[in-house]
Order: C-alpha cells, then sequence, then structure tokens
C-alpha cells in the first residue's frame, strides 16, 4: 500500500464545500475523488484534514487517500500533472508527499490557520466579490483586537460552536488572531489547535459586531463563560474565509 | 445641460468589452448607458475614455454623458448611489465629479497607466484565473527590463498597433515601464500619453518572448524601425490586463 498527502488551492465559489454528503452533488471531495478513481481506475477515497462549508475557499487544504500495492504507482510528480490535468480550473493541487500508510489527513492534524477577509469599501470591490464579506460599515480595530486578545489561549469554545449536538469537546486552543490592513481589505489571521463547525466565521461575526460597537470588547469574556451557542448572533458570510495551512 | 465624468471598477471576465457595437450584446458601455437611462428616463448615451477589449478589467476606467437641463438633476452622490444600485456587482462606479459642458472623457484623457499581470507560476493559481495570464515558463526578468528600456520615449509604434487600417498617428509616448514581482506574481505597469488598439497585450507579448529567450531584449528598436504589425506575433491574452487609470 502507498499514501499519500496532496496540498490544494480551490476557488469554492461554486460548490457546496468540500464533504461529500449523501446526494449534495457538486462538492470538491468528490471532484478529487472522481479524478483519482479515474487516474487508479479503481474507487479511491481521499480524507480531508476537514470540512469546509459552501464558498468557502483553501489556499492549503490537505487531503490523504491510500493506494494498494496491485495498483498503478505513478510517481509524485507524474500524480500531480495527471490530477491538475484533470481537475478544473478552481482546483488545484500544490504538492503531493509521500506519508506512512497509518497517516491520516484529518486526525494527525496538529494546527490550522484560517484567514478572514473584510471588504470594508462603501461599494463593493467587484475583483473581492467571491472572496471577501462586504462590511461597508465603520469598524473599530483596535476595539476588534482588544475583543480578540480575550480569545487567545485554551477557553471552551461551546458558544462558537454551531454543531449544537457536539458530543466532543469544545476545548480548543487559539494560538494567535492577527489583523492586516492593506488599503480598505481587512484581514484577520487566526491561528489554532484546531476549530470547531462554524466557529472562524461566528468568531469573525462577533468580531465584527464589535467592531460595529454593537458589542463590548470586554463581552468576549462572558460570551466564553455562557458555554452556550444562542449569545452568537452573526455568522460572517462564507466567501470571505480562507484555510490557509494546515499543520502536522 | 449638465455634464459628469464618472470613475469606475470592472470585472471584464463576462462582458464582451466596453463598446457597444452594432449587435454586440453584453458590454458594460451598453450596461452603463441603460442604467442612466432608466435613472433620467430618456437616452443617455456615455463616452469611454477609450475600448477595452474583452475579458480586460478597470481599475479606473472613466466615461463622461451630459444630461439637459429639462431631466431630473440628482446630486453627485445620488447618482453614485443609484447607479451602484442598479449595475450588476461585477461593475462598480467609484466616483463621480461635474465637469464643464465641452468635457470629454475620451478626447480630453492626456495619459493612461495599464497593468498587466502575469501569474508565473507552475499551475495557475485558482484566485487569479481570471485576473492574470499564466505564463508557466521561465522569465528573464532582467532580459525584459532591459528589453522595456527601448520602448520608453516617444516613438512610431506602428507594428504593436493591430489596426492595420489606423490613419491617424501611431506616435506615441510611453513614460515609464514598471515591474514589480511579488511571489509568482508579476505586475508591469505602463504609464503614457495613450495607447492603440491591442498596444499594451502586443508590448506584453513581446516583452514575455523576450523574457523566454525567444528574443533579445535589443530586438525591440529593430521592430520598432520596422514600422510593421506582421513583426509582432504573440498577443498577451486579455484577461492580464487592467486599466487602471485616465489622466486629464
Amino acid at each position: 500500500m502507498s499514501t499519500y498527502c496532496i496540498t490544494m488551492q480551490y476557488d469554492g465559489s461554486r460548490y457546496n464545500g468540500w464533504q461529500k454528503q449523501g446526494n449534495t452533488p457538486n462538492t470538491i471531495q468528490e471532484k478529487l475523488e472522481t479524478v483519482l478513481s479515474r487516474i487508479y481506475n479503481a474507487p479511491v477515497e481521499a480524507a480531508g484534514s476537514g470540512r469546509t462549508d459552501a464558498g468557502v475557499h483553501a489556499l492549503g487544504q490537505t487531503a490523504s487517500f491510500h493506494i494498494s500495492s496491485g495498483q498503478n504507482q505513478y510517481s509524485c510528480q507524474e500524480l500531480l500533472q495527471l490530477l491538475n490535468q484533470y481537475l478544473p480550473l478552481d482546483i488545484r493541487i500544490l504538492q503531493i508527499e509521500p506519508k506512512e500508510d497509518r497517516f491520516h489527513a484529518r486526525l494527525h492534524a496538529v494546527g490550522k490557520i484560517y484567514e478572514y477577509r473584510i471588504d470594508n469599501g462603501a461599494y463593493a470591490d467587484v475583483f473581492l466579490r467571491r472572496y471577501a464579506a462586504h462590511i461597508p460599515d465603520t469598524l473599530d480595530i483596535d476595539a476588534m483586537r482588544r475583543a480578540a486578545a480575550h480569545l487567545i489561549g485554551t477557553h471552551d469554545f461551546k458558544s462558537f460552536c454551531a454543531n449544537r449536538r457536539m458530543k466532543k469537546s469544545t476545548v480548543r486552543t487559539i494560538e494567535a488572531i492577527d489583523f492586516q490592513q492593506e488599503g480598505t481589505l481587512l484581514t484577520i489571521r487566526f491561528s489554532g489547535d484546531g476549530f470547531l463547525y462554524h466557529m472562524v466565521r461566528l468568531l469573525t461575526g462577533t468580531l465584527i459586531e464589535v467592531g460595529r460597537h454593537q458589542r463590548k470588547a470586554d463581552d468576549i469574556s462572558s460570551i466564553l463563560d455562557a458555554k452556550d451557542y444562542s449569545q452568537v448572533t452573526f455568522t460572517a458570510p462564507a466567501e470571505g474565509l480562507f484555510l490557509v495551512s494546515v499543520r502536522y
């Protein structure tokens, strides 16, 4: 058996997210598995590092898969070229690495970086309309930074988890939240050991509310303490979110 | 009569260029005139600073139009909001200024800046696929700079004009050609007093050939001297070209 980890970029605009689910057509996982199965002439299943929602983009999503010994053996370079030849232009494979057979892209991930991009201009920039959320309101970035400081560290993020039936631990560690402004584009970069369902969009939505003075920066602590999803009201839109990289 | 100059941004991907021409549907001029005519409830004609080809983008195209005294008079701010309300999301009005009645966006333009963006990565970046030309070849940027130096100044650019029946002067002045590299994205910025039909794409195509060592940097002088369009063989693709700004 051979095991590989691929690193890929995708424009999520026209997809129903990463994960194949029942009859939902047009997912990125489905596109990847279809092309892999065609290349190997046998069914191949790919495990992503995690799901991305419909409309969410990736600069460095990872996925692992196994090829049994009886199948064609391609070099990583050959496989990279074949995948990019057959995949649509809005999905690109950046790298393929051989891994130990027990490697799994989700189970072995130890950290992730996400970026959320906000177009803060008066009118939505035409080149950002699919790649940033348009928030024309005046944002108090200093208040957003103070609010973000309350999120750094290890906390129970149950209030920021949209899966209400989550049975596993909702404790996560956020290592850093960095703000970058370039013209009217505001980018918030979240680094952590892992993120819950909708967590980055819920965190960003709450930071935007702080930026608009709809909430105070210090409210973050009480929202965390409440461990109650109903405390969080604004899920920032999918098109602003990018999965930047996965750490192993 | 009132006369206005608008500055606009557009994503040219799905349009047949700026100019309304006979039965060609889906041009940016047509979209703008349709919305203006609806706002004023009377036909309005808009004069662009120049044509952009199908697929070419604008960060700062300008257009002028006249409104007769009998029509509704909106303030620039009202007009800006109305236009952005009715125009599709891939066309945005950035600014509207009142002008003297003899003002004409094309006839009074004294300079323009264009940018050509090249995605020089091994595989086409998914986020640049509509906004840069993918040229995966190794490019000798130093040779391209040396070639560009021959283009600076006042020359007869007939060899770089795709309109073979051009009756007016083909003499133009290029003030600067600047190269900027950011990761795998190479941007070439052309500033000049005006550009002929396809001129920026023909200049860029030739610079790319120099970068690939298909031509020598010093060949540029003989191409200019030939005043012969058949000397130029590569028109760089439309999707990499942006009209950045128009100077008055």
